[in-house]
């Protein structure tokens, strides 16, 4: 399928894809005297006073940066700021559409984190959270790590957590399938970008014990010396503790998963023989996978996943995003923290029964309306629970709200 | 009239005025595809390989940043960038009815010049013009002045020439009344904030050339040395070539014309009585202008010109930004020039026709449909003619689309 030209003339047409809109009338002379002066002056002095009521009477609450600089955009690498608009309007879009949210992109022209960091803070008065967007690898983690300890609202890389989040909601199910658990699988990581870095830190904290992370070199291991950046010493301490070495087909030799986030065609279907029975298989490079679904099968493999969503279990970020902002911005939580994250992946995989589980239904479609719902609620609960919700909203409001406004343009 | 109760409710049951909505649908995976992945990869390659395509495939080219410190809200002063939301959004309304503009809040967390510079600089990717708001003297004009110079889209400081252009639209319509000219006028002013600069600048920009500026210490000239500043300093020595010294009742005696960005009850009848015959009278101090309309009528004014819309003949930018930005931005302006703000004033003074003209009409009213389209095709035609627009739109077209946009939401 070629979209190209289809996605070309839409862009072209509509200029773009959101726009801002007012959500009171401006009709007459007693219109503008509320929205604007002199009774506008009400609100803001009631701020003044009390900085916390901008929640109440503004979007802040609702409004979410989605901070891009365009180094790291789809498979399209280092394109720049401005081309990585069409990105940043696109997320915007689906923020409103699956939850409500207000997003607005925030394209910057330098790739420096000093500046990003500092922007990003400036920006704390107006925005209620921050979505990073498509920065390269190590940059990513630097400009998450400072803005996770320097502003109160809650930010979240979406490359990285987003796409670890709906891979472990994956793998919840298809461990059920092949009758597994997170504590006793051998998993086997390829790539070691941002979302691989983030894959492993959700594996550790969701259980599981055995873990190898590979690169383009093969194994990652504590005292390897080549091809190493701080984000791989630092997986290299928590993962493959019997530091072993050797190539991607020797980490994946009775495996019992692989999970991809690197390039076409790096698995061959004789790896894929070499795992252990019931093998579950996340190839989620695009739009070629690590190995195609039907190849994997053939070569035994039980659970098949990618990032494309003409195969089943498509592993899609719009599955997750939506709701956690919901859920974070609705507690006002400070933090996206990892139990948060923990709770998004089992709600999201929650949603597919016992019934419905199959080797080709273990990720909920990107559509399915109970999603945004169901992710906003776990993600509320979870910020309640782990102390960074500001507010003690119950999680079946923001449940409600979240259908209430899914579907908005 | 207290409108505080009504804004109070407004706001908070609205949670702000302002949301970002969708231009695209997105029901389906089809839609999904082409206003995301895959599709959305096309435009972004576009502008990657020319970076002036970001205007045909994205919202840049009608993004405008309204951008506060906070520090001169109103009259409320410095009450920092969370309390500045609500007139953010409350602009960004105002840019949308009037213009169709897609203006967003930019409320930044700090008062430093540089910083601020830098932070406008880092978004030039993503907006296409920069609307100043509520930033202090003498801040605003080191931050105007730098981005000016160092980003190539438009910043316009509304609290400076959008209040100038309006003033000067008044002015040109009363000096019909009084059978004055421009050229022949002495013009008093009082204050030297933004917009006190801003004024004088247009005024002799069209041509008066005898103007005295007061602050509160009386007149400016070349030499005070007490209360002056950089930008008093330069205003001394432009104006009042005659250096003279003494108060703002001195000033007035035999005067043409007062304009007032002061304080309330700064001027008593007896200095209006002390004017020249058919003497103007502008008195934008608000909520209390200089002179109540009533006395300086009494005292022999002419035309009475205020802030308030309550009254005849009321100074409101809103006149003038919506139109200014449609018309730069539609000739993708790189600068508003001096030659945009006369040709707005003229067009804005020029929608009252011979026969409309009268003391209580010089100015037309917020909501004449006719205003902003006539300021944006005013403002594209001169853009054009003085070399700044890098789009030659025929500027009746601009007029269309504003009046087809006007009433947004």
């Amino acid at each position: 399928m070629d979209y190209n030209a289809e996605a070309i003339k839409m862009h072209q047409e509509k200029q773009g894809k959101i726009e801002v809109t007012s959500k009171v009338p401006v009709k007459d002379s007693h219109d503008l005297s509320i929205a604007y002066t002199p009774g506008v002056a009400a609100p803001c002095k009631e701020i003044h006073a009390d900085v916390n009521k901008v929640y109440d009477y503004t979007n802040k609450g609702n409004f979410v940066a989605v901070v891009s600089d365009g180094t790291a955009v789809l498979g399209l690498g280092d394109i720049g700021a401005e081309a990585s608009m069409p990105v940043m309007e696109g997320k915007a879009v689906l923020f409103k559409a699956f939850a409500g949210v207000d997003a607005f992109p925030i394209c910057v022209g330098t790739t420096d984190v000093a500046k990003i960091v500092e922007l990003v803070k400036l920006l704390e008065p107006t925005f209620g959270g921050v979505n990073l967007e498509d920065i390269a690898a190590p940059a990513c983690f630097e400009i998450e790590k400072r803005l996770k300890k320097e502003t109160k609202i809650p930010i979240f890389h979406d490359d990285q957590h987003g796409t670890a989040i709906v891979v472990m909601a994956g793998m919840i199910n298809a461990l059920k399938i092949v009758n597994k658990k997170l504590e006793d699988i051998r998993v086997v990581t390829n790539g070691a970008g941002a979302a691989g870095i983030a894959i492993i830190k959700l594996l550790l904290s969701m259980g599981v014990r055995d873990v190898i992370m590979c690169d383009r070199r093969g194994m990652i291991y504590e005292g390897r010396t080549e091809g190493m950046n701080p984000a791989k010493e630092e997986i290299a301490e928590v993962t493959n503790r019997k530091k072993r070495s050797g190539s991607l087909a020797d980490a994946l030799a009775g495996a019992d998963a692989f999970i991809g986030v690197s390039g076409p065609e790096l698995v061959s279907p004789a790896m894929v023989s070499d795992m252990a029975e019931g093998a579950i298989i996340m190839a989620m490079a695009n739009p070629v996978p690590e190995i195609m679904p039907d190849l994997a099968k053939e070569a035994g493999a039980k659970v098949v996943c990618t990032g494309r969503s003409d195969f089943p279990n498509q592993v899609n970020n719009v599955l997750a995003f939506p709701g956690i902002f919901r859920g974070a911005l609705d507690t006002r939580a400070t933090d996206i923290n990892e139990d948060m994250k923990v709770a998004a992946a089992y709600a999201i995989a929650g949603l597919i029964s016992a019934e419905e589980l199959d080797e080709d239904n273990v990720i909920p479609r990107a559509f399915d309306p109970r999603v945004a719902p169901a992710v906003a609620k776990a993600v509320a609960a979870a910020a309640i629970k782990s102390g960074v919700a500001q507010l003690k909203v119950d999680p079946e409001e923001i449940a409600e709200k979240t259908r209430r406004l899914a579907g908005a343009k």
